[in-house]
């Protein structure tokens, strides 16, 4: 699943660098930088200005982290199921399982609310540089990072007066080489009306995941809401539910999470030796702590399997990268592109050496990388306790000295999150935040400072029994309360979670205020320096790193050859009853298995084309010439994961459940008369 | 701990490379090359031979994978707790827990049959090199695997013609530029006489161990028996209850069980990029699985605590060793070390280039090294099954055809694992068997043939339940009629294990041809020609890699510095009560805590030396220039787990219980009054 929980969380963390001039189909572009030559030339045809600006008003990004389209004027939203996986199981109770049994709407009014999902759409784009870079001016280290957050923040707050239904980012590209103002037409009311059986979508599990061929239904539909009713959406896209052909053209728009395509060397050293060994080591424990747990009972089987796809989604991203980086023929290439721009800038005195810049915040950050990782433990529960007094100590702040996350433009988002109503599973969040506090004890050391801030005299399993055991934060009333009452009520309350909190804010403000000086505030400066240094080498005609904001990629719909095989590029629906064994994750979703006669079996299932995606990237439409939607992207083939770091298009593949494939479903399997019709309508 | 439970296994799949000129104190050397003059520069003396005989005729070791020595006339064998906590372990039952309650045996018919372990004593060393040499002649491949194989199972059973009481092995030294005939009095009755609780032993747990200062009482005593009475053993090391001093020098006799100090970029680039991953990946999520299955009950607790303590051992090797791998600082080092032995090897026409041959091997390696790992499904009841099917089919044949497991030589302690009645787990089996099986599937990937080899159409908990649910092996008399009934009773049984070994044995058998072929064959031509490199530049005073045969090692009694500040040689009993929280796994021992009054607080607990160990060195004594003992090494510290590449003098420990601390815990915490007058004995 192209799904990354971690996509934004990275996006954040690790500044992205710029771009080198594109291979064929490689290339996730933004809209105002979109290589319609480049694109003549290959295919002999490219979209206009029109066709450009119809898709762009009819992508969506959800703040769950994926992307979707409208395909309907009435709201209507196709996207993965694996995206609203979490809306039918905070949905479900033990006496309803929606993620298994799936879920159609039967009237509108049915449709399901589904918890801190928001749905955007871009309106304009403006290019902020000039004021990001002239409030930066010659300041380094921390000064720089609170100077350019500031501006950030007020620009922010200019461009979007109306918060109820308009959200502004300010987004840094090419690793602080261009600050772009997105403003966003939101909505904060997203429904769910209609998801198949949980098996149709994850058939063949994670040991399918991120292949190919492939037979998953993962799709599913949503609609936006606006006052209790569908919103308008006279922009959207004509669904199309025919098979692909082999060779054509194809446009998948989406937000990309988060590459790493032109790091410098010690940045990928430190992925390769430092980050992705600790990440492996960690969540394999703790995939392998909620395997068993699961098996406990059928309840614990319910209410852990959303944690567990995602935790082992992220952990298949994470060694197919170290894999990546531990091929010799793949990071020569990346070497080799690393001198190639050092070569072409050698002797600019404009770029001067901002390799060693970044040489030594890496140095820095490697120092700081286990506290700052592990001071944050994890858990929903000490999540809320943790914004809760964030928010609390922040919003007493002028709007332009807070923390990223709690600026006047992030608050609503960072409120709904909060606030909105979902189940929480006392004994997960026990899970997941001992598992966390011993992983911090085991790579901080006993003895650390910090290891006895988190734990004092207490183990890992008992500080999260108390904790857990304790606190009332479950409940979104105690939540709104703590919110509203702002410093004082968070401040005078006896919760112990929020206690907790308090307990470990300081230091994590610390040690932000150091990776701000040694890593964030460099990156940042040397980063400027490195687009600089592309854009002289190479033009004006690169792709920046992706940053989950909208792109389009254009590529083909095309197989690929394994170890000396052809693999073709389709898949029927048929293919699933020949590759079930009746085991799981290798049975047959029931309704499927009731309808086999009815369905009509050469129906292109998933199809694979040449699309430069990633995580972030799932649910986006693949479109056509004529701009008509043909499938969703839902995942990547095994190559593909070494994809955040660079793009081959002769093994890299964009993974599609096809809309021919979806229609066959709402007609004939899960079935939904009224959705037919709605996609019908023109 | 330094017990290493794959350290067997490593030395076996992984052929050790020649070594350097050692630094000082580095070197784990054998006894026939002893650098007694280079001691004598550095300490000004240095033991004579009568000294090194009695300490080599004293020093014992264990099949388990440990060291040990022994300290009276009575077959007394001091050794580590966690070299016996199998022993306890096997020997518990719902009822008994001698594993957490520790064990004194009042009278000597009393002492605790330990299954599986094995004692044994070096009395010759002979020089087989040029036999072994004169077999493999210019043959390369499998054809050199096998004639050096049937060499060497001719050489072991001509060597021991008395099964009974002798073992003999032939040692690869210096990769293939030296073998060595090693012949052992054995003894194959082991008895467990003493030992304290588990917490005693195993204070600070998984967070302390490797670290240093440390607490611990890891030190316990076994007794050889032959015809049912205590061994004689005039030859014994003199019990020295006293304090270490700062600076003297000391010595860790034992068997150091695999290292890997000089090999080849291509081996240790293998090693870094594919082995480490996918060992610390799998070992993770199987450690997690442990965790979480120990939660459910008292008795999964107790049941599980064994396993799961090896495996947090081992992780903690492994993820130590992918930081020495990854630190770039520690890797120039041996690349440097690997470019000086190339330029001195310059245009030697007698060597060749052994460094391509290596690279090529390894490259073929990587091909096949996951279908080797993942063939080889966990689980005692597998391995049973597994070792019933080997042995019915290799002892048909002529000694010199079979696997090295199967000869003559061999036979005796692989019938005395498998028939030796110890208790078996049928859900810890099952939850082993089920994570490799499913760890296969994901690396070797669904559709790979040897994934439908491992799984057919069953799922990989399916198969793991129904073949641990429906099998009889884990009774020792059905596994004893098997190994009598040989092939004829093996091909007829019934038992789903049995037949599911059966359905493996040819594949691993073809794997195995292939990676001789590939990988082991061309490994050892080049092993030879890479000793002849280093004899030529460095001269004959070399040590070899390590391979679980006997070596003795010098250093001195010294702290070191850490991140500026100075660690002290020496821990105090007393230190225990400061350091404890009162929480698992900082709680101190019931026993302890009784008797908190009675304790001498100033004894001297454990100390740190130079000494160069690792993993199988586990229980070696720490031996005086007088020859007396001192200690018995139990771990390493952090920095020591480097030290499977390299050893650096600054900063690698020995980590050591002191005989001081031993007896007292012998007079007042765990009594046991004959124990003390028998270790007072002249």
């Amino acid at each position: 699943m192209q799904f990354d929980r971690n996509a934004l969380a990275a996006a954040t963390a690790l500044c992205a660098l710029a771009a080198q001039p594109a291979m064929a189909d490689e290339g996730m572009w933004t809209f105002d930088g979109f290589p319609a030559e480049q694109v003549r030339e290959q295919y002999g045809w490219a979209p206009d200005q029109a066709w450009l600006d119809t898709v762009r008003n009819s992508a969506v990004r959800l703040t769950g982290g994926c992307s979707a389209s409208f395909v309907s004027p009435n709201g209507l939203i196709l996207t993965n199921h694996h995206c609203i996986a979490s809306c039918l199981f905070d949905n479900s109770s033990d006496a309803k399982d929606y993620l298994a049994e799936g879920f159609t709407a039967q009237r509108r009014e049915d449709e399901l609310t589904c918890p801190g999902q928001q749905a955007e759409v871009v309106t304009s784009i403006a290019d902020v540089t000039g004021d990001v870079m002239g409030a930066i001016g010659s300041l380094s280290g921390e000064a720089l990072t609170k100077a350019r957050d500031a501006k950030i923040a007020e620009l922010e707050k200019a461009g979007c007066p109306d918060t109820e239904a308009t959200r502004c980012q300010v987004v840094t590209l090419f690793g602080g080489g261009q600050y772009k103002l997105y403003t966003y037409r939101k909505y904060s009311d997203v429904r769910l009306a209609w998801a198949p059986e949980d098996r149709a979508a994850t058939f063949g599990g994670d040991p399918d995941n991120f292949n190919f061929p492939r037979y998953s239904l993962d799709a599913s539909f949503l609609r936006a809401y606006e006052n209790g009713q569908p919103v308008a959406t006279p922009d959207h896209l004509q669904w199309n539910p025919r098979a692909p052909e082999e060779g054509e053209i194809t446009f998948v728009v989406g937000n990309p999470g988060s590459t790493s395509r032109l790091w410098t060397d010690s940045q990928l050293a430190f992925e390769r030796e430092v980050r992705l060994p600790v990440t492996v080591a960690t969540m394999s424990e703790l995939r392998g702590r909620l395997i068993r747990a699961m098996e406990e009972s059928d309840q614990k089987d319910r209410e852990g399997r959303d944690l567990l796809g995602g935790v082992e989604n992220s952990l298949k991203v994470y060694i197919g990268r170290t894999k990546a980086l531990n091929d010799p023929g793949f990071t020569e290439k990346l070497a080799a592109a690393q001198d190639d721009l050092r070569e072409k800038s050698a002797g600019n005195a404009e770029i001067g050496d901002p390799w060693t810049t970044v040489d030594e915040a890496m140095n820095a950050y490697r120092a700081l990388y286990y506290p700052l990782r592990f001071t944050q433990p994890s858990g929903d529960l000490y999540g809320y306790a943790q914004t809760l007094v964030f928010a609390a100590q922040e919003r007493g702040k002028p709007n332009a000295e807070r923390l990223p996350g709690y600026t006047d433009s992030a608050l609503p988002l960072t409120e709904k999150r909060l606030l909105d109503e979902r189940p929480i599973y006392p004994w997960l969040d026990e899970l997941t935040m001992g598992w966390s506090l011993s992983k911090a004890r085991e790579y901080l050391g006993v003895d650390d400072p910090d290891s006895q801030l988190l734990l004092g005299k207490e183990s890992p399993e008992q500080l999260a029994e108390r904790l857990v055991g304790g606190t009332s934060l479950a409940d979104p009333e105690v939540r709104k309360a703590l919110w509203e009452g702002g410093i004082e009520a968070v401040e005078a309350s006896d919760d112990p979670m929020i206690q907790y909190a308090l307990r470990l804010v300081e230091r994590q403000r610390e040690l932000k205020a150091l990776s701000d000086a040694q890593y964030s505030g460099p990156l940042a400066a040397a980063g400027a320096k490195l687009a600089d240094a592309r854009f002289a080498a190479y033009g004006e005609s690169l792709y920046p790193d992706a940053t989950f904001t909208l792109r389009i990629s254009y590529g083909q719909v095309k197989g690929w050859t394994e170890r000396g095989n052809e693999v073709p590029i389709r898949t029927t629906m048929g293919g699933t009853f020949e590759r079930a064994t009746g085991n799981a994750p290798f049975d047959v979703a029931s309704a499927f298995a009731a309808n086999e006669a009815k369905i009509d079996k050469n129906t292109t299932y998933d199809f694979v084309t040449t699309n430069d995606i990633i995580g972030g990237n799932s649910g986006s439409p693949v479109i056509d010439k004529a701009g008509t939607v043909i499938g969703a992207a839902f995942d990547g083939n095994i190559h593909s994961l070494g994809g955040n770091y660079g793009y081959d298009g002769t093994l890299n593949r964009t993974v599609v459940v096809s809309t021919a494939a979806v229609q066959e479903a709402l007609e004939t399997i899960y079935p939904a008369s009224a959705l037919v019709e709605e996609l019908a309508e023109r």
